[in-house]
């Protein structure tokens, strides 16, 4: 595993440093995983606290189903390692991608009264795994923030469920969740997704009436 | 015509590259292109599909007018290829770029109902190729956006022939449309059209009546 | 001391030239310091009046509690140091980060009247030292900006005392002041709030009722 | 000269490439000088139409004053290059920059009916040459653009001397020009400026009242 685990923790470092230079990864925030393996399961996920722009592979961690059986220097993985998981688990993701940008903090906070976004007549959204035209409507869920981690991944599980064709969900006044089969994939939803939040929150601005 | 590929597709690379940095090709949207010989007609373009920040010469593929031979490592030119095509007979182009920024996407929305965006009385407008004035008037077309290639690459023809002055069009909801003589006059018409519809989407937030 | 001097005067110049390439530092504004030894107490600190994304190692100046030891190629520090020595001795901070974003700025003008900025609700929060929650809230005082910098430091002072909790400060139409045990902190906190103060900014245009 | 003129085009290609990065010079606007030598007056100049983030030391042209006598591999200087050498005149400046940016060309837009923008109380202000305290009000001044070269040129000289303390004037609708006693100088006022007016631009719609 360690060749895979190295080339999978380098792919980690290029895509945390590149969102972090747009901005959605500052402070120190978002996260970012893996699957290593199924069975057993196994994540590589960028640790707690880390700098996104400055993170290098030897500061990603392993960790396992049930957070047990954490591996690597740092021996604290993102506090919310449970959501990757449960997104793995639910959804069979691949790659997990949770960042933290200006423009979904605020669809987040002005659509919650909503309980989600709906997007729908973008091109963009073809670029979503099965999308195949502009006239798909897509509900990005936006779950209540919490700093209780089981009761959060308890409602994360109920939200996946409910929508079982959305492609992401926003943490309230938190950020935006995507996930894709692998890396390269989990990448796309996230810039798709920050592309189309960025453009409804201009547009309500442009034109209020809209 | 294998070295003049390589330039051209290591131009395009680096094109395409330059417009993902600003945000106008996010999650594997936009498509470029360059006429490498025109009897008969070929093209080097993008593939479809590709994230346009990880691009590497190696991906560009060629295409022939009927899209029936077409040459590279991926054997999937961007769907959008027709487009490309139409453009470079209608007009003499030697490159087609289609961008998909937030704010061509926004002004595509709004603008829709007037079909189109006028544009002047911007020195900015000089660049256009002909232009040799601040006043003059640009009327970029917007189209309605559809997955049906053939019958999008009918409209767009009767659109440039309706309006033979214009440097581009907006496809609804997607993204801009340009093409000069060659590459870098194609790249100067997307700095320039980004370049203003950005402004233009600016300016009614900040001077309503406007 | 030298050693540990070149290291953190390369530190200084690595983030102040990240901050300047985000354009929180333009035009020569901003300034940077790290504490080098406390007894006698003697600071690493960027000189006035340098471009930020220019900024060498050698460019980096020292300089002790009373200003008076001022060692360095560039003899003047900046002339906000007081301000810096200030914040170390009130709060035993570390390192002490001056930027001068245009979200800080609008910020600082906008809510003078009401004397500081109280944030809360947003994840970002938990960034900030301490901070364990996003139902934080963070009152971000303004100080009335003045050119009489022992003035400045006397309400400083007193400002610092008033609110013992607050992690930085706005100067009113200058810029935003934070700090950190260390300068990976100070960064953290300097891209917390600015990240916080733009949502805020912009939440003010996207929803004027919240 | 030779060696002088190299580090000069040197350094003005490293600051055009800066501006282009910012988006201040796309679309290959924008252009660049510095005085090489005064009597008789010599400017290093960036040629027409180059894209400024492309720009090579090679490309670089040097003018006189009656831009009779021209030098360079590209024999055509930008098209503007008669204010250049108004500024110098008129102001004694060692360099003087043209930017294109959106928030210079939206103010010049929306304030033309004042003829000028008052900028005052920021901080940012005592950038410009000169200025001791951000209680400092800067009037910009706008001049109604124009094809007419020397027409434009006698509009600037007569609004210079009108206003013999600006640090800068805008272009209607097509942008900022600045200058300084050297290339860093005029950086600076460059950044200090763009920033200004994209906070003032923001400011606008952030708080409409004010």
């Amino acid at each position: 595993m360690d060749e895979a685990f190295r080339d999978t923790a380098s792919a980690l470092v290029a895509i945390s440093r590149s969102f972090c230079v747009r901005g959605w990864a500052l402070g120190t925030s978002g996260n970012f995983s893996a699957v290593l393996s199924r069975d057993p399961l196994r994540l590589a996920i960028t640790p707690s606290g880390a700098d996104k722009g400055e993170l290098n592979a030897e500061g990603i961690l392993t960790i396992g189903q049930e957070l047990s059986e954490t591996h690597g220097l740092n021996e604290k993985p993102s506090a919310e390692a449970l959501l990757h998981i449960k997104v793995v688990v639910e959804r069979g993701a691949g790659a997990v991608f949770h960042t933290h940008s200006v423009w979904s903090t605020i669809l987040s906070s002005v659509h919650a009264p909503a309980g989600g976004v709906m997007i729908e007549g973008f091109e963009m959204l073809k670029g979503l795994k099965g999308v195949e035209s502009h006239e798909h409507r897509e509900w990005l869920p936006i779950i209540e923030n919490s700093q209780n981690m089981p009761a959060l991944a308890e409602s994360l599980s109920q939200i996946l469920r409910k929508h079982p064709d959305s492609h992401g969900f926003l943490l309230k006044q938190h950020g935006l969740y995507t996930w894709g089969e692998n890396l390269a994939e989990a990448k796309r939803h996230v810039e798709i997704f920050e592309f189309l939040l960025e453009t409804l929150g201009r547009l309500r601005v442009v034109e209020p009436k809209m």
